[in-house]
């Protein structure tokens, strides 16, 4: 892989799966949340997500490898005289590609594409933990002006660092 | 209206768009982001909402009157072995009707809703400016775990508190 590798994003795939899972896995929260031995509910999942065209689930390729992954979601709304919001969510870069601009290029990515689907915001929420990344999405002009709450409807108790 | 009127949360229509604006409108925040004056934007809106079926936009009602609003989005996911998540958005409460527990009916409503939907997960961002909003999602058990960043797609400048 040279400096100069062009970077490809699009549309994920099924076969993508064993990748995208292993970079969810490969972070310090993902690791007590994903298991890799049974990809049997993401399966299911890419179907859900695959079936409803308000969403957009890539990876980034480069040099032949996977080395991110990011899903958009467009969400029509009436707030704000009827604006259109974009969700980011899941954005991962491989362990191996961390620091080489590739998290600012996903993002930047991500936000002309919500701009090209219609979205007059974009929005993601990021864990108050992981102040590495409060600091990119600030530098890439993003404000800090939310705070975001999370329960776990599975056991109806607040969720414990979840997303 | 007595104590003992009965609340009747169901989806919204067009004919409710009037109301549901007024309360969106009718807030410090909403006040400089809403028009009344010209509701084509929110019926463009409400046509993209009514026609995604992971969109659930519901009024409340007691004693015939609009009392109360909320949104919510169904968002499948990889992450966190394919979980899905529904997001809370746009949540009004009409002036008249604070302070008497509608804001709990309508959360707690909206958390077993989204759980019969197959939701794993609740989430919502509410600005920072909002105090007391963030101490009434922690008392209904939401952990306030995340910051929450926006960007604003139209002018490419970070949005200031909006949402």
């Amino acid at each position: 892989m040279t400096e100069t590798a062009v970077l490809t994003i699009r549309r994920a795939t099924e076969a993508d799966l064993p990748a995208i899972v292993g970079m969810l896995a490969d972070d310090p929260l993902g690791a007590t949340r994903e298991t890799l031995d049974d990809l049997t509910p993401y399966r299911t999942a890419f179907a859900r997500i695959d079936g409803d065209p308000h969403q957009h689930l890539v990876v980034a390729e480069r040099a032949g490898r996977t080395v991110g992954t990011l899903q958009l979601t467009l969400v029509p709304g009436l707030s704000r005289t009827g604006s259109t919001r974009a969700i980011i969510e899941a954005v991962r870069v491989h362990a191996d590609d961390r620091g080489s601009g590739l998290g600012t290029e996903l993002i930047r990515w991500a936000v002309e594409r919500a701009r090209e689907l219609g979205a007059d915001l974009v929005q993601l929420t990021s864990d108050a933990t992981r102040t590495d990344a409060h600091r990119f999405y600030t530098r890439l002009g993003f404000a800090d002006s939310h705070l975001g709450f999370k329960y776990d409807a599975d056991d109806g108790a607040a969720a414990d660092h979840v997303g």
